[in-house]
């Protein structure tokens, strides 16, 4: 039987790699269903390659015209659309590769309906981790993780107990201003910062990853899937990327994960989960060619992001909603050339100092804190 | 329950370290019966230490003496006396710790006798692997590794499908002669070669660790244990002992076990399986004090033993018998002094050489050929 599939995001880089791996694998997987923004050439290319049942674009008069050109498939848009796409009844695993807080209630009612959530959505388990998973404890739905580094601490806790984890560390590479100090980092440009080293990604996560606050919200969504303590998550600068993460176990042994910084491979590992497939055409780890691994010392004043994103994390309540939520203005403004690089830190840390923490908030609570907080950073401009 | 453990070998390096376990973990284990060699005074401190069952020493004068000393303990001694501790009809788990070829008959009987085997005596496995398996199959017994490569394979393995796995990555520290030439090698004494800088072991082991001739053993012993083929079998030059082993999966992806190198750990998850327990007083991994892990490709001129085990697991048969006893005959003939280091290769080469194959040998044949073969390379001193 081919697992049925519905995907958040499809022309983003998750999404396209996401399409790449259904098709090496025709007799495992099925698109039945996916969502797309405004890229709209593209949709034309995915709808030709993959006779999907539903899709949703983001505005109406897209959808209009999609269903004039493609009156057999099911065309929705906006957030609703979103939500049919996630729910989509026939699927059995939806992967949510939609960038921010907006993949969050899509998630929610795919897991009402019973489907395993493949999340590469980390805004979504940073700002209502706690909603996630307690639904999914209810609807009995796994919660499989796509990011190479949490798939790297999934992979490694294969048939081991959770109760005999000591230590998960989390790898970063260091971004790509990793041997820049602070003050270097005062005027980078928008184009200097979306160029990363390793990881081809999309603008926001590779701004993430140029002020580590990408890693902050890996450690968040650790702390949420694997619920371990932030006081046994430790993130250990390893410039090479080749250790995605480890598990420290009480016996001292330690398990990690390796490989190229190949997505495909932990995306294929959830779609394919509790199995392995062949990886056609990917490139093998060559520890040889690479000759040697590096470790350092994070540097929690050089990371200043990756400090309050753990500061937010230990707060908890709605202290990661706004983090997450103030993250993801200040980067746009910084991406519109509206504040400098060293002002993403500055407005997140502002708006968190300004949030008075509400413990276990529901979702209504969680959606008015991320729209205050979006508004808190956009006034801070003036 | 307490497992209850018989310990083959417990004056030796493995055996004082299993022993330690023991202690560590009173609640969990406990020491049924042992055998040493002819270290009374060893012996007698481990008796009054742990009140075990059943005792065997290598010579029949020891055993009358000990007997009088401790005359609720059941004494035995020789090759019958290993065969009754490892087929203690009161133990769970029996841990092979002996060096050499004499641990094969006591691990068949034990085997039979439905006792879980933890086996750290790798020529066990190298002369007779085919009918360890068999058997261990036959009487449904778990054949756990002992030795730390092994242990990070078995553990990695945790959770996974052996017909997922694509290739074992079994590393090496090159040993004590890392860095010298095979010409420097010429004049290396016998206190040079004990010297190993990253592990604490027995003397054969240390000198099989300096010829590479461990690794080769080992190359064996994972192709049985883990039924995988030669050719997908890697050795990695490793100076640092760091990553254990690793395996890489058919979607690329590699789960490595790392640790600092204390054999403790890799005895204790033997013990412990499928448990893991905590580790009192080890020492953490901690990579950022190291800083670097290196690697570097396997020279199989300069390292001719490790060539040689390989062709040796290759061709199959009666040849890893050939090799694993011309190998003990030699290192015996180096530790006195009667060849020199790299006459232990060459002495190994020319029993293969003259040795013609017999496939599926049973345990006479074995027997037959390791005494003929250990008669041979004794020869080649004339």
């Amino acid at each position: 039987m081919k697992k049925r599939i519905s995907l958040l995001g499809a022309t983003g880089s998750i999404g396209i790699q996401t399409l790449d791996i259904i098709k090496d694998h025709p007799e495992e997987f099925q698109l039945v269903a996916f969502s797309v923004g405004k890229n709209m050439e593209e949709t034309r290319k995915i709808l030709k390659q993959f006779p999907v049942e539903a899709i949703s674009v983001l505005h109406e008069e897209d959808a209009r015209l999609l269903h004039k050109e493609f009156p057999k498939v099911q065309v929705s848009f906006g957030d609703e659309g979103l939500v049919q796409i996630a729910a989509h009844t026939n699927a059995d695993i939806l992967v949510n590769a939609v960038l921010g807080s907006v993949g969050l209630n899509p998630t929610l009612e795919a897991i009402k309906k019973g489907i395993t959530i493949a999340i590469a959505n980390k805004e979504t388990l940073v700002t209502a981790g706690h909603l996630v998973m307690q639904a999914a404890k209810v609807h009995n739905v796994p919660i499989l993780p796509v990011d190479s580094e949490h798939s790297a601490l999934f992979q490694a806790l294969n048939g081991e107990k959770k109760s005999d984890v000591s230590k998960l560390v989390i790898t970063a590479s260091g971004g790509s201003f990793r041997d820049r100090t602070r003050e270097q980092l005062k005027h980078v440009t928008v184009k200097e910062a979306l160029n990363h080293p390793n990881w081809s990604m999309g603008s926001k996560i590779t701004i993430d990853s140029a002020t580590m606050m990408n890693k902050g919200l890996e450690v968040i969504e650790a702390h949420v899937l694997f619920d371990i303590s932030y006081d046994d998550i430790e993130v250990l600068l390893h410039r090479e990327s080749i250790i995605h993460s480890m598990i420290e176990f009480q016996d001292t042994s330690v398990i990690a994960q390796l490989g190229t910084p190949d997505m495909r491979v932990p995306i294929q590992y959830a779609l394919s989960y509790p199995n392995r497939l062949h990886r056609p055409h990917a490139k093998r780890l060559n520890l040889v060619e690479i000759g040697k691994l590096h470790f350092e010392e994070m540097n929690y004043t050089r990371y200043h992001a990756l400090k309050l994103a753990i500061d937010a994390g230990k707060i908890g309540g709605t202290m990661t909603t706004v983090l997450n939520a103030a993250n993801e203005a200040a980067v746009a403004l910084f991406l519109q050339e509206k504040i400098s690089f060293l002002e993403i830190d500055e407005f997140i840390e502002r708006a968190m100092f300004k949030h008075v923490k509400i413990s276990s908030p529901d979702l209504e609570t969680i959606l008015h804190v991320d729209a205050e907080t979006r508004k808190t950073v956009q006034n801070m401009l003036k």
